[in-house]
C-alpha cells in the first residue's frame, strides 16, 4: 500500500520544476518492496533476478537489503553470542488492539497519521512494544519472524557503550585516561591525544565522514577494511578493522563537539578488549546476553582477523533486543538478577553535553545528547534510545514504563528520514499507554 | 605427550636410509599441536604468528586447523540449524573411570595400546561414548568444550542421506528415477544417465578425484567454486556449488563400483531440495534437529548463493551429534517421538553392495558397504557409521548399545590413517561395555 502522506509530500516536491529536473524517482513503498513477496533467494538455485550476493554488492542495494538485514550470517563470517543454558525470561502478553489507531502528527506536518500507517511509512521489518514488561503490541513483516535475527546496525554501539560503562564502574577502564594508555599503537593516530571519555561520547576530532549518501565517505573504507563490504580488485588498503583504525588522522579538536562517527565505537571495542582481556563478543555473552533469559543466540559480524564489528555488527531477534531494553528500563535488574549495575544505568540516563550535541545539527533531535554510546532525549519522560541506520532502534521511556524495539529497512540510511514518522508516533503511544 | 607407539613407528621408519632421505618430518604430536596451548587467535589483535586467516589459506594448514575446525563460522558464511524451543533431551551420566585402561591392538600391529593413548594418537578434539543412552565417557581437548560446535566434515553426508531416505520412504524421491527427473539441468553432465540410487550409494562414474594429497584433485575445484576455499586472482571458474556440479563429466560407468566422491552428496542435496521444495538446512532443522532435544543450534557452511554444503558443511556440538546417533541406535525413536521412521533406519543398516564397495580398495574396511551415505560394517554387531575426513565420526554399535561421537583434527585427511588406532579401539570398548 502506498502511504498517502508520503505521496502527498512527494507530489508537493515534484510540483516544483527545479526538483522535477533533479529528484530521483521516489523509492517503492514498503508493500511493493516486501522481501518475502519479492521472493529473494528462493529456489534451488534462486533465479538470477532473485539472487542476492555479497561480492557484487547486490546485498546492500535497496530493496534487496530488506532481505539481507535478516540474513547477514549467510553472507559474512560471524561469532555466536550465546543465550546460555537458563530458562527463557517470559514476556507476558497483554496485546491491545487499539494501538493501531493511535494518531500523531509527523514532525513538521499538520496531517494526521495512525500508528499502523507509520509502520509502513518506516519500512518496518519487526516491532514490539513492552508496557510494564508485558507485550502490548508485536508485528513481523517480510522475511522476519520471532526467531529470525536482524541486524541492529548502530544499536550495537549502545550494547558496547553499556559494557564500557560497566568496566568504568569497576575501575577497569579509566574514562579520563588517554586512549593510548590501553592502545599504545594509536599514538600517531587521531586518537593519540584523545581520552576514553571523548571516545565514549563521540567528541573526537577525526577525519572520517559518516555521510552515507557520499560514496567517498570514509565509512565505506572502514567497512571494506573489515571485509563487511567487498574490496575492489588489487585492493591494498587495511586488512582489518584495527588496521583501519590505525590510519585515522586528526581533524579539528577533541571535546569540542559531538560528531557521530562509527570508528569511535570500534576504538571503544578495542579499549574494552584491552581493559577486560576478552573479545567484545565474549564479554557481551558473559556479562549480558547469557543472563537476559534471551530466547535465542545472537551473533556478531567479524572481520578477517576475528575482530567483532562493535560499530554495527550485532544481530539478534526482536524480543531479545526488547529484553535488553527492559533490563535497562528496570535499572539493570532483570530475569531475577542485577545484570548491569544501577549506577551504570543512571550514568547513561544522565546523558552528555547538550551544548556539544547541538553543534552536530541533528534537526530531529533538539535538546538531546549522546553519552556512553546512547542517545539521551532529556525530555520529561527521560527517554533514551539506541539508534541504528535504516531505522533500527531500542527506545526506552521510563516514565511511561514503555520499551519499543524496532527493526526496519528504510530506503535511506539516516534516521533523520524516519524520525518524522517515528519519534512523534512513539511519544503518542507513550501518552496513550499512560492514560 | 608424545605417543610411544607413534614414536616407535617413526623411529623404525627413519632407521631405513631410503626413507631418511625422502620422508617428510613426522608431524608434531597431539599435545605439541594443542590449539589452546598454541594460542591461535588470542590477542587484540592476535600477533601475526598467531593469526589464522581464510584468504591466505592458513586456516586449512596443520596444525592451525586444529583451531579452525571448531571455528568455521568465524571464517565463512553459514546458516543456522535451530534446536527449536523444546527442552533439552537429558543424557544421563554414568561415567566409568576404567575405560581409559581398555586395551587393543592397532590394525596391523601386535603392540598394545590403551584407549587413553588412542585419543592422543588420533588427535582427538572431543569424544563421547553413550552406553544404553548414558554418557559413560566424555572428553574435550584443545579449544573444544561442550558448547563449542566442530565441523563434522563428511559426517554431514549421512545426515542428508538419512533425509533423502526419508523422502524415498514418503514417495517424494524415487531412487529408481534418473537424476534428471528432478534436475533437468544435469542432462549433459556425468549425472545425465545416473539414477538417484546410484547417487545415494556413490556408484557414479564421474571424473572427480577425492585424493586429498593431490593439490590438483577436483575436490579442491569443488570447494573453491563453493567459496569454502579462497579463489586465485582472476578466477573465472564456477561461482557456486551448483554451477560446479554442472561441469562434471562422466568417467567410467555408473553402478559398477563404489567410488567415494563428495560431489555425489552435493548432487543429493540438490535432489533433496527439488524433491522437498525446501533448502536442505531447513529440512534438517524441521525434520530432525529441532526434534532431537539438542542442546545447541547447529550450522551449515553455505556458498555465495546461499546453497548449503551438503557434502561436508555441518557443524554441531559433540553431545548433539551423539544424540543423533542415539536416535539412530533406537531405530529412529528418541526424545519421546519417532523422528526417523524405523523402516528408514532398517534400510540404512541393511547396507549396500559389499562387492561394489570392495572395488574401491578401502583396506581398513574389509567387508563393509556404503548405503544412503552411511558406512555399514556388516559385522556381528551390526556396526554402521558416519565418517568425515581428519577423524570425524559417529559410530553406532547396536549390539553393544553403544554410540560414539568423535571430532578430531589429524595431520592427514584420509581416515585410513586413523582407522588403525580407532576401529579396534571402538571394538574393544564395545566388548568391554558388553561384559
Amino acid at each position: 500500500m502506498k502511504h498517502p502522506l508520503i505521496c502527498a509530500a512527494a507530489a508537493a516536491l515534484l510540483a516544483t520544476p527545479a526538483v522535477q529536473a533533479q529528484a530521483p524517482k521516489p523509492p517503492l513503498d514498503a508493500a511493493a518492496t516486501d522481501p518475502a513477496r519479492l521472493g529473494w533467494m528462493v529456489g534451488s538455485p534462486p533465479p538470477a533476478d532473485k539472487l542476492i550476493r555479497w561480492a557484487d554488492m547486490s546485498f546492500f542495494r535497496f530493496p534487496q537489503y530488506r532481505w539481507t538485514f535478516a540474513h547477514f550470517r549467510r553472507l559474512l563470517p560471524t561469532t555466536n553470542i550465546s543465550r546460555g543454558d537458563g530458562p527463557v525470561a517470559v514476556l507476558p502478553r497483554a496485546e491491545r488492539s487499539d494501538i493501531d489507531g493511535v494518531t500523531f502528527h509527523p514532525l513538521g506536518s499538520t496531517e494526521t497519521m495512525t500508528w499502523a500507517q507509520s509502520l509502513q511509512a518506516n519500512y518496518t521489518d519487526a516491532i514490539v512494544v513492552l508496557h510494564r514488561g508485558r507485550i502490548v503490541y508485536e508485528r513481523y513483516f517480510g522475511v522476519m519472524n520471532p526467531s529470525q535475527p536482524h541486524i541492529a546496525m548502530s544499536v550495537t554501539k549502545s550494547y558496547f557503550g553499556t559494557l564500557a560503562a560497566m568496566l568504568v564502574a569497576e575501575g577497569k577502564l579509566d574514562p579520563d585516561a588517554l586512549v593510548t594508555r590501553y592502545i599504545p599503537e594509536m599514538k600517531d593516530t587521531a586518537y593519540g591525544d584523545a581520552t576514553v571519555r571523548e571516545v565514549m561520547d563521540m567528541t573526537i576530532g577525526v577525519k572520517y565522514s559518516e555521510d552515507y549518501a557520499d560514496p567517498k565517505a570514509e565509512i565505506w573504507d572502514h567497512v571494506r577494511a573489515g571485509g563487511v563490504f567487498p574490496r575492489p580488485p588489487g585492493y591494498s588498503g587495511p586488512q582489518s578493522f584495527q588496521q583501519f583504525l590505525l590510519t585515522l588522522r586528526k581533524e579539528g579538536e577533541h571535546g569540542q563537539a559531538f560528531a557521530y562517527k562509527t570508528v569511535n565505537a570500534d576504538v571503544l571495542g578495542w579499549l574494552i578488549e584491552r581493559a577486560s582481556g576478552e573479545p567484545v563478543g565474549r564479554l557481551l555473552d558473559e556479562r549480558i546476553w547469557s543472563k537476559l533469559g534471551a530466547e535465542h543466540d545472537a551473533y556478531m559480524i567479524v572481520d578477517s582477523t576475528g575482530y567483532e564489528f562493535a560499530g554495527g555488527g550485532f544481530n539478534a531477534t526482536l524480543r531479545d533486543m526488547a529484553r535488553f531494553g527492559e533490563m535497562m528500563r528496570l535499572e539493570g535488574r532483570y530475569n531475577g538478577r542485577q545484570i548491569v549495575p544501577k549506577a551504570v544505568v543512571d550514568e547513561i540516563r544522565r546523558g552528555g553535553s547538550r551544548a556539544l550535541f547541538a553543534k552536530a545539527g541533528f534537526s530531529t533531535l533538539p535538546g538531546w545528547s549522546y553519552h556512553d554510546m546512547w542517545w539521551v532525549s532529556h525530555d520529561e519522560d527521560g527517554v533514551y534510545a539506541a539508534r541504528g541506520i535504516y531505522g533500527q532502534t531500542l527506545y526506552i521511556d521510563p516514565k511511561a514504563d514503555m520499551v519499543i524495539a524496532r527493526f526496519a529497512s528504510y530506503p535511506q540510511a539516516a534516521n533523520a528520514h524516519l524520525d518524522p514518522t517515528t519519534l512523534p508516533a512513539f511519544r503518542a503511544l507513550a501518552k496513550f499507554l499512560m492514560r
